[in-house]
C-alpha cells in the first residue's frame, strides 16, 4: 500500500487510532488538524502534522498540491450531537462545508479513496436492527453526516471519486476527549466521576446506546482502501449490545472505583433507541466479538486516571438559546480560554 | 392574515409570483434579494425590497430584528442542479448555509410559518410516482435541499418552528431566468430559439420532466401559512404530464414561431425521468387541472419576445473542470460582468 495517507482530526480520538494504526503499516501519514477537539499528545510518533482546519480552503488546497494524497481519511468533526440544535451554522460550517472542501480537493488531486466516517446519528430515531434501514435524521449533526454521505454518492458516479461510509456506533476509549462537556456521553460520565461530581443524566435514563470500544473500529477504517469489497459502501459498525444510559453510569463509576451517583435532569429530545444492524461490517472485515464493555470502560478509566482535567475548552457561540438545556448553558460560561 | 411575509429571492422567477400575491392580498411584503438571478423589474409594485444575500447573517439578523416578520417564503436559491457537481462548495455556501441563516432568525424571532421551496431533485431518479418515494438526490443541489427540508424538520421538533415544504417540478413561466445557461431547460431553449440559434440537447432527449406553469404553483405557496392542514408537511407539486426534452424543444420553437433545430451533444449524468405525485397537493390546495403546456409556452414566450437578451450574467467559479460539458465551460467563458 503506497502513497499518502492524509488523516483529518488525526489528533483527535478516532483519528489518532486510524493514523496510528497507518503509521505502524509503514504508511507515510500527513496528520490535519485544527486542534479544536484533539491534542498534540494524541499525534503518533512518525506523522507529519498540518495544524489548521479543513474548513480553511486555501489550506486544503496547499496541502494537496503539496503532496501526493492517495487516500483520505476524514474524521475531523464537531460531534456533538445534542448541541447541534443550538450551533446549526457551526455544524454546517465545519460537518458539511469542511468536507466539501476536502472532496473538491479529492476529486481535483485524483485521490483513490475516500474515507468518511459519518454517524448512526443519520438514522435519528430510524434504525432498529433491520439490515438497510432508511436515514431520517432528527438533528443538525446527522443532517450534515448524512448530506456528505450523499455528496460523496454523486462524486463517485460522477467522478468515479472511490469512497467508503463509516457510521461507528457510540465510539469510546483512550484518548477520547474528556473536556467537551457535549460529546459523548461515557466521556462526560467518566469526568463527572473522576471529579466526585454525580453524573447527569436527561430523562428516566433508560434510553440506550450501543457503546463500541475504539479498537473494534479503527482497524476495519484503516483497513478499507485496500478491501474492494468495501468500496462503495456505508456500514454500520458497533457494538450489538444495548446499554441504558443508567446501566452504564453504574459500569462508568465501577470501573473507576468511585461511588458518585447521578443527577436526574429534565428529559431532552433525542433518540431513545438506536439499534443498527453491523452484520455486513463484521463480515468484509472480517471482526471479531469486540472488546468487552466492562474490560473496555477498565481500560480508558486507567488512560484517564493520570490526565489533568480542566474546564471545557471550546471554542462556540450558541446561535439559540430557546430549549437550551440550562445545564449546558452552565458549562458554556465555566469554560476556559482555548489552549492547545 | 396579518404580520409581516418576508420573501426572500421575490426579485426572482417564483419568487415575484408568491410576492405578487401576497402583496394583492393585502399583505406588508418584503423582498429580500441580491439580484444574483433576480432583476428589479420582476418586484411587485407596494412591497419594500432589501438588496442582500441570504448568506449574509447580519443582514438577516438585522432584517429580522426591525421588522415583525411573521411568515418567511424562502425562495433563494442557486438553482442549477446539473451544474452543482462543479460548484460543489457555492451550492452548500447558498443553498444550505444561507438557509440555516434563516432557520435560526425565524427560531429566534418566533416565526410563525417557513415556507421553503425544495426540489423534485431531491428524488434523484428514485421517483415512480408512488405516493411517498424515499428522497435519494443524486446532484448537490438535491443535497442541499433535502438537507434544509430535514433541518426543517428539527427545528420544528425541537423548538415547534412551522414549516411547510414545496417540491415544484420544473416550473417555467413568465419573469423565469434566461440569462442563466444553466437553469431550466425551457429557459434555455427558448433563449436560444429567440437567438436563432439550435437547441443543444444532451443524450437522445427521450429523457422527460414534468413542466409546471408557475401559475399552477405560485398560488399555492402564497396560501399554504394559513392552510393548517399543510403545516409540517411536503408537498410534490406540478404536471403529472411528462414531456421529452425533444418533444419541449419542438413545442418551444412552435410557441416562438421560429425553426431553429437541435443540436446534440454527449449525455450527461442526469435522471432520466422524473415522476412525483401531486394528489396530496391537490387536494390540500384544491388545484385545478392547470396550465396546459402549449398555452404556457405561448405566453411565456409571449414575454420574452420583448426581452432584451444579453449574455450569461453569472458570478460563478468551477470548482471542478473534470467532465464539465465542453458547452457550458463556452457558456461560462463568454458571460459578461454583472450589473442589475
Amino acid at each position: 500500500m503506497s502513497g499518502v495517507a492524509l488523516v483529518t482530526g488525526g489528533a483527535g480520538f478516532l483519528g489518532s487510532h486510524v493514523a496510528e494504526r497507518l503509521v505502524r503499516e509503514g504508511r507515510r501519514v500527513i496528520v490535519l488538524d485544527d486542534l479544536s477537539g484533539g491534542y498534540r499528545r494524541n499525534l503518533p510518533s512518525n506523522c507529519e502534522f498540518v495544524r489548521g482546519s479543513v474548513a480553511d480552503r486555501v489550506l486544503i488546497e496547499r496541502v494537496f498540491a503539496e503532496n501526493r494524497i492517495a487516500h483520505v481519511y476524514h474524521l475531523a468533526a464537531y460531534a456533538a450531537e445534542g448541541l447541534s440544535h443550538f450551533v446549526r451554522r457551526f455544524n454546517y460550517e465545519n460537518n458539511l462545508l469542511a468536507s466539501i472542501n476536502l472532496i473538491n480537493a479529492a476529486v481535483n488531486h485524483g485521490v483513490k479513496c475516500f474515507v468518511f466516517t459519518s454517524s448512526a446519528a443519520v438514522y435519528g430515531s430510524g434504525a432498529d436492527g433491520a439490515a438497510s434501514p432508511t436515514p431520517t435524521p432528527v438533528d443538525p449533526y446527522g443532517v450534515a453526516k448524512l448530506a456528505v454521505e450523499q455528496d460523496l454518492r454523486a462524486a463517485e458516479e460522477m467522478f468515479g471519486l472511490r469512497h467508503v461510509v463509516f457510521r461507528p456506533h457510540n465510539v469510546y476509549g483512550e484518548r477520547q476527549n474528556l473536556s467537551d462537556p457535549f460529546r459523548n456521553v461515557i466521556g462526560i460520565f467518566l469526568k463527572q466521576t473522576l471529579l466526585g461530581e454525580p453524573c447527569t443524566i436527561f430523562g428516566d435514563g433508560k434510553q440506550t446506546r450501543n457503546f463500541t470500544h475504539v479498537d473494534d473500529v479503527a482497524p476495519a477504517i484503516a483497513r478499507c482502501v485496500e478491501a474492494p469489497e468495501a468500496w462503495g459502501k456505508a456500514f454500520d459498525i458497533g457494538s450489538d449490545q444495548a446499554t441504558s444510559l443508567n446501566e452504564i453510569a453504574e459500569m462508568v463509576q465501577n470501573a473507576v472505583g468511585c461511588r458518585v451517583g447521578v443527577t436526574r435532569l429534565p428529559e431532552r429530545r433525542e433518540a431513545a433507541h438506536v439499534k443498527t444492524n453491523h452484520e455486513e461490517a463484521r463480515r468484509v472485515f472480517a471482526l471479531g466479538p469486540g472488546v468487552e464493555l466492562a474490560e473496555g470502560l477498565r481500560r480508558v478509566a486507567a488512560w484517564a486516571a493520570d490526565l489533568e482535567l480542566g474546564p471545557p475548552r471550546l471554542d462556540l457561540t450558541i446561535e439559540i438559546e430557546r430549549e437550551l438545556p440550562p445545564s449546558w448553558r452552565n458549562a458554556l460560561t465555566k469554560r476556559a480560554p482555548h489552549d492547545s
